[in-house]
């Protein structure tokens, strides 16, 4: 594959008000939805940006299931918690975030430096679980941020039956939702009041 | 305290290119750091951009430990995998992020209108557990792109003796550590060739 490592510079770029408002600053959960549709491009796409953050090894074990309006989404909203039910029915596109518990099948291809661990982590369910669910959950962060990073509205919850939805659409087994979030453009009155964040003295500490 | 819900447009800028490059498509980790040092107010801001992301019921469960250079990064370095040590040793800055695995004490102010939730997650170890890693390992997520966001380097690792750090700078047994970033300018020779990303039809489903 071609790179260009050596065409990055070593003084590096800061992102700007723009783009910190619309990742983080005034970025919020959509609680209604535009009819405006979601394209297959623009999901694509969405994955083809959170890709490239990283993860642990590079182990990469975040799978995405796009649902789009119709029987798929029906049979999605089903799984939801009731008071997540009318939100996912209204969203233009929703993804079902999951993690695939046999992520270390493609060790070899993408950490080819070190082609054996797959093999430690094929001896170690223990080992195989803590780095899928931390490193699935730090992919969904990324996709969360490359969601707003399209101009779209992200509406994250884990309000949902798993065993339920993992029967649905991972009857093999082999994926496990681990978050679902809607996507679209923001319908009326979309925006609820900020919730509080914690204080600075209460999160950071100095050493 | 003060809200602009109200003035936040329903059409939602994207991230331009330049931010694409800065957060996602040519972001690096970091393997070598300059001299300069990173100041304590970036420090912070890089926690006060970071934390307006999303949570799973607002719990917010992410610590941040900032080390300097000293004797705290000494301390740190003892306990970082042996691959890891000069590196860490080298940053002019470093987090050891960590879950407060008593997160739900905040919930009455961080989730107003269900303050009951505390008790539910007081009285499930599991539930606490689940809850924590999983929006702990979200919150890493942005925490990275937020160092990226300020034009600077990270280099997260999870190389390191969890149990000794905690014991080193979590005593009382609250915090635990989940992932070490080095935190600076880019050094000398600074970037691997970048390792590949899984093909989209191994990740990307549609329903």
């Amino acid at each position: 594959m071609t790179d260009h490592t050596d065409t990055i510079p070593r003084v590096l770029g800061k992102l700007d008000d723009a783009g910190r408002a619309t990742l983080f600053t005034d970025a919020r959960t959509a609680n209604t939805f535009a009819a405006m549709p979601v394209s297959d491009a623009e999901l694509s796409s969405i994955w083809e940006l959170a890709k490239w953050a990283p993860t642990s090894a590079n182990v990469q074990p975040l799978r995405v299931l796009y649902v789009r309006p119709g029987q798929a989404r029906d049979r999605l909203v089903q799984h939801m918690n009731d008071g997540n039910k009318a939100k996912t029915a209204a969203a233009p596109a929703v993804a079902v975030l999951a993690v695939d518990t046999r992520f270390h099948e493609y060790i070899p291809a993408v950490f080819p430096f070190r082609p054996e661990m797959k093999d430690f982590f094929d001896a170690s369910e223990e080992m195989r679980t803590g780095t899928g669910t931390f490193n699935s959950a730090l992919q969904a962060g990324y996709f969360i941020l490359s969601i707003r990073a399209h101009g779209l509205a992200a509406g994250p919850m884990i309000g949902f039956d798993a065993a339920g939805i993992d029967a649905e659409f991972f009857p093999d087994g082999r994926w496990r939702s681990i978050l679902v979030v809607n996507i679209g453009h923001p319908g009326p009155d979309p925006w609820r009041e900020r919730l509080p964040r914690l204080d600075h003295q209460d999160v950071v500490r100095w050493a």
